[in-house]
């Protein structure tokens, strides 16, 4: 059995997340649509983590399994050539038999977009955020340095949660200025459902005044939903990296020009 | 009368171009059918520049004239609110009677994007020409320096150009790496019709070998545009910058943030 790690790349405005739904498109459907083509056979693809509707990847990755063996250059050809324009393979590994997508994940890496001009931006539609006021990097700054560290993430994630454990280690949580917008970049060993939109909607909401400065410590200890701010909207969403040991994929598979 | 300078900055994808045609949908037509919604009359409003279809722009020049006096902040955003989402107005500036967008540009400057990936990318579809081989950027600033210069460019625009004189003067050839992208960036006091992409197509003939390094002084020389290369696709040129005298802008309008 060969054992194929692809990395993807995606627009998900047109998706309904990734995972497959009935009576909806989704990103997994459509990557083993484009498998079924080249392999001939319907397959199960396992992906990285569920994402939202409208939510964007630059590195997205899911796993295949194949009794055809197929070079990672050439498989990555065949898929980029049948999948429509909103979703690339980057890249293609060859991974051990057990190797997860998911659960060997040591964690990730977000991105939020914050297009920070007075106007709107034709290149950013469905892309960013457009937030027109005035941002203080440095405050903001300070308070997104609190989500850093080990906490409950309760109050930062949607109520329907079903997952018990609600503890993650925050490693990075910080905000730069990129041309026009203001990225938001965070990284985690593991993020709950809804969690990062609901960090950049809790610091937004601190910005103008609607949540008091330095509350966020106290938000996290409420562990309640209603304390944190509201829910950012998913097209300045981008899973951004993850990260996996590193024998896994290093040497393996490549990255090369054509 | 009130003479206002707008800045737009347009996706240019579902356009036919900046200037009005019967049947086909236009960027002048449709700021012109968003000032009529505004001002209750039909205008005509005055371009810097003509563009070709799929060509976009970071920043695009336009003007008009109305008994009607508004605010420039209260204009832009009243533009912004009617016009549709691949179109937007950056800035509004009260200019002189006299000013012409297009006789007053002291020059303007284009950027021509490449992808330079060997897979696509589709946070580039209709943004960027997508070319999977290796680009050696010392080689091609090495040939582009020869563009610099004032030249006849009569091999370097469409044959079926009207326009009688065809000398310009090339301040700025060069290309970057951007991120994944190499941006050729060209400024010039005037251009004709295609020649940034003849330029670029020339270029990247001269990359793969179909055209001799150090051919670009033989190719001007000859005034024939059989003997420069192909015509770049028009997805990856962006209008970048007009050049105006700075009396003319300066102090007037507003650029600031909400």
């Amino acid at each position: 059995m060969n054992h194929y790690l692809l990395t993807l790349l995606f627009e998900g405005t047109n998706y309904h997340g990734w995972q497959v739904q009935p009576n909806a498109v989704t990103v997994q459907e459509t990557v083993q649509d484009a498998a079924e083509r080249i392999f001939g056979t319907r397959m199960n693809i396992t992906g990285c983590s569920r994402t939202d509707s409208g939510v964007h990847a630059d590195m997205f990755c899911c796993t295949l399994r194949t009794e055809k063996a197929m070079e990672p250059s050439k498989l990555r050809l065949a898929m980029n050539a049948v999948l429509p324009p909103d979703i690339a393979v980057k890249a293609v590994h060859c991974v051990p038999e057990t190797f997860h997508p998911r659960y060997d994940a040591l964690g990730k890496e977000y991105r939020y977009v914050i297009l920070n001009t007075p106007y709107k931006n034709p290149f950013y539609v469905h892309r960013a955020l457009h937030y027109p006021w005035k941002l203080d990097l440095d405050f903001l700054n300070a308070q997104a340095k609190d989500f850093i560290g080990t906490h409950d993430f309760t109050a930062f994630c949607a109520a329907k949660t079903a997952v018990a454990d609600k503890v993650r280690t925050v490693t990075k949580a910080e905000f730069k200025q990129v041309g026009d917008t203001v990225e938001f970049r965070v990284a985690a060993d593991g993020f709950l459902y809804n969690m990062v939109r609901i960090m950049v909607g809790t610091l937004l909401d601190m910005q103008r005044g609607a949540i008091a400065a330095g509350a966020i410590p106290t938000i996290l200890e409420s562990k309640d939903r209603e304390h944190a701010g509201v829910t950012a909207p998913p097209e300045g969403l981008y899973l951004h990296r993850v990260f996996y040991p590193k024998n896994i994929i290093e040497g393996e598979g490549e990255n090369g020009r054509l």
